[in-house]
């Protein structure tokens, strides 16, 4: 099939197309009994699920263009090739935390890796008021791990510079981040829009000289801190969770940057589920334990993270900063701790950033949040998107002051009663 | 020539070996009637002068190991790539400031080049106690304009992309600078060696964990911060001047870093200078007032990089940071000019960060600086080194608190009257 030039699939060739390769007939059975379902709700590419007699597999085809947008945005199909390699990586850092790759076609530009079920994408569980058992603890681990054991703390530094170095031609989905979430919120641009009668806090914003400067700081960290692999896109939309059981997926912008990325962006997610949850509540006040339970899993995330990361630090710094021949071989233990700190203390700095921005473009910019979207009364939608944005300028511009998960959570309590509009 | 293996040059075969090569030759004449004399005094390469009938030029030739160490110290080829892409870009950023370049060999490694004449390095020139004019505003305007033009601020971002992934390649010279520079200064490390006399200055350092923090703070900040691309190795040995004219060379350290890092390095070697200077005055204060000049070109040259670097803001903005579309397009130029501020003032904490840790490197791990080295009396020499190391150790923690060059150069003639040992 490599053979071949780039075609795209459809549920009619599917079967016939890669049935062929042994690591999908074998896990899955004869082609011939495949039922093939064209599920991609994504943003950007095709997305099939296969059911053979044995089991079933995804099947994930990149577009040359953005599949919610059409052709008249063209995106390049090596998108493909960097999703499959963060997959990889993932699972090499973190076992268990991703779907398994089974195949992998750079010319077509398939990933065929394991179906999830009975999986659900977990922005749909938090708009529904589910909870989900350990959900914070595993992507706080998930970020530890991944962010970590990506970085010059553990990789030998040769094997590092090699992989930003591929990550870098990542060029056009790292544009999309660096405009659509660092530029586009902040100006009238093109593909901008937002709730009309959020009009007058937008104007705020977009007036205020603090905040475009930090969107801007946070964007010249993103585009040049090339820390650590990051997943790139790690919102509540890219998780599929059970009641027990979560694992993240579509790591396509996958790219090197600061470690507080993928952090920060998550948690802006989760800060969104929480302030649109009036919105969704079956009568007022429904949903306010379920809120608190949201803001839990918030300061659970970020102590796993902090949790693991200083296990990996004390176990595995074996990269070539903060060598143990500066500290513990000199006696000086309490040294790489209070590093450890400091360095901490810079990824929270970013994380605070990083989200403060992501709560803005999720309202401001091109691609929205379904959690505020699927509130159908639009004075409410925009009465709790005004919250969202006036709490994430806050993160952003304060981000070097505030000091404390504890604080965050009450700043946000305190949002959540506020009108702006 | 390219198609044959590698082969080190030698005086007897350079004439036949590179005579035929049309841009040398049309250069400088007949190759029968070249003389070609081996001048290569620093620590890597090879280096040749060819006098011709017409003119003359330098070739420059990498050798598979470390000049000054011997081949048991291999180190790659592919340096002179580095160079070459490093020289080319500089003459384009700053034309005029780097020696122009005739023929590049990838296979061969060697790059044919202007000889500049009558040039000296700056480091014999500072040790005798020579002056350059306009010296500092040359090298700030080169800072600024290589470092700004090579960045986000101004390359288009795909282009800033690839370059920074073709550097990331440079891993070997990466991989001397993040050990030499950042890690073996503070502990026991093989290759370092230091005045005897200063041990106790020495202890001192290596058990101070704030400063072994800094320096791995900053060598975080060198191995990911690809923010654009550096010299890699700017200190006095890598400038020649006469009276009147600076030129930088010598960039194959180029690597995507941090802007601090070049400007930090410069002043730590001009603080050396400064430093130093009693242990070359003809008479006890004969080289006062030029320890004063010394100290007017670190002002000077922060100066110049400084007024440079924002005039490029207001001109040549024109990359994916910090854009007009958000501020002058606004009506917010007002932000823009802070937050040119708060950049420069990130680049000025770099500054001191690197300067404080290339002061002390340069004294106590493999590279030493002639500076110091020319200084006889070993008592002399131990106790003006221990000044630069206890200044180097202030700047590199205390690199956020210091706000003004002016308290740099305080503190400069502080330690200049102090004793340590």
């Amino acid at each position: 099939m490599s053979q071949q030039a780039y075609e795209a699939l459809s549920p009619e060739t599917l079967a016939a197309r890669i049935g062929a390769i042994e690591a999908i007939r074998n896990r899955i059975g004869d082609p011939a009994a495949w039922t093939v379902r064209e599920v991609g709700d994504g943003n950007l590419n095709l997305v099939f699920i296969v059911d053979g007699p044995d089991g079933s597999v995804v099947v994930k085809q990149a577009l040359p263009y953005v599949r919610l947008v059409g052709d008249s945005w063209p995106l390049p199909l090596k998108r493909a090739f960097f999703e499959y390699n963060a997959l990889i990586r993932q699972a090499e850092r973190d076992p268990g935390s991703v779907p398994e790759v089974f195949h992998f076609d750079e010319e077509q530009a398939i990933v065929v890796m394991e179906f999830l079920a009975p999986h659900v994408i977990l922005r749909k569980v938090l708009i529904e008021g589910g909870r989900v058992e350990g959900l914070a603890e595993m992507l706080g681990r998930f970020c530890a791990r991944t962010l970590f054991r990506g970085s010059d703390l553990a990789m030998p530094t040769a094997r590092r510079k090699a992989d930003a170095a591929m990550f870098l031609g990542n060029v056009e989905l790292c544009d999309i981040t660096e405009n659509l979430v660092f530029s586009d919120p902040y100006f009238e641009a093109e593909m901008n829009h937002h709730t009309p009668a959020l009009d007058p806090v937008v104007k705020l914003l977009r007036e205020d000289i603090d905040l475009k400067i930090a969107s801007q700081h946070m964007k010249a960290a993103f585009a040049t801190n090339a820390e650590t692999m990051l997943h790139g896109d790690l919102h509540s939309g890219s998780v599929m969770v059970t009641e027990t059981e979560t694992k993240v997926i579509d790591p396509e912008f996958a790219t090197y940057g600061p470690m507080g990325f993928d952090v920060g962006m998550l948690i802006a997610n989760f800060l969104h589920a929480y302030l649109s949850q009036p919105g969704h509540a079956e009568t007022p006040g429904a949903r306010d334990a379920y809120q608190e339970w949201i803001l839990g899993v918030v300061a659970d995330l970020w102590a796993a993270f902090e949790d693991e990361f200083s296990r990996l630090w004390r176990s595995e710094r074996t990269g070539i900063l903060y060598q143990a021949s500066l500290f513990e071989d000199q006696g000086h233990a309490r040294g790489a701790e209070q590093a450890r700190l400091e360095r901490l203390a810079a990824i929270w700095r970013d994380t605070l950033g990083f989200c403060g921005i992501e709560m803005h473009r999720r309202i401001l910019s091109l691609a929205h949040n379904a959690d505020f979207e699927k509130i159908e009364d639009e004075a409410t939608r925009a009465r709790l998107e005004a919250r969202a944005l006036m709490m994430g300028r806050t993160l952003a511009v304060a981000r070097g002051e505030i000091t404390s998960m504890a604080q965050v959570l009450d700043l946000a309590r305190a949002t959540n009663k506020e009108d702006y509009l």
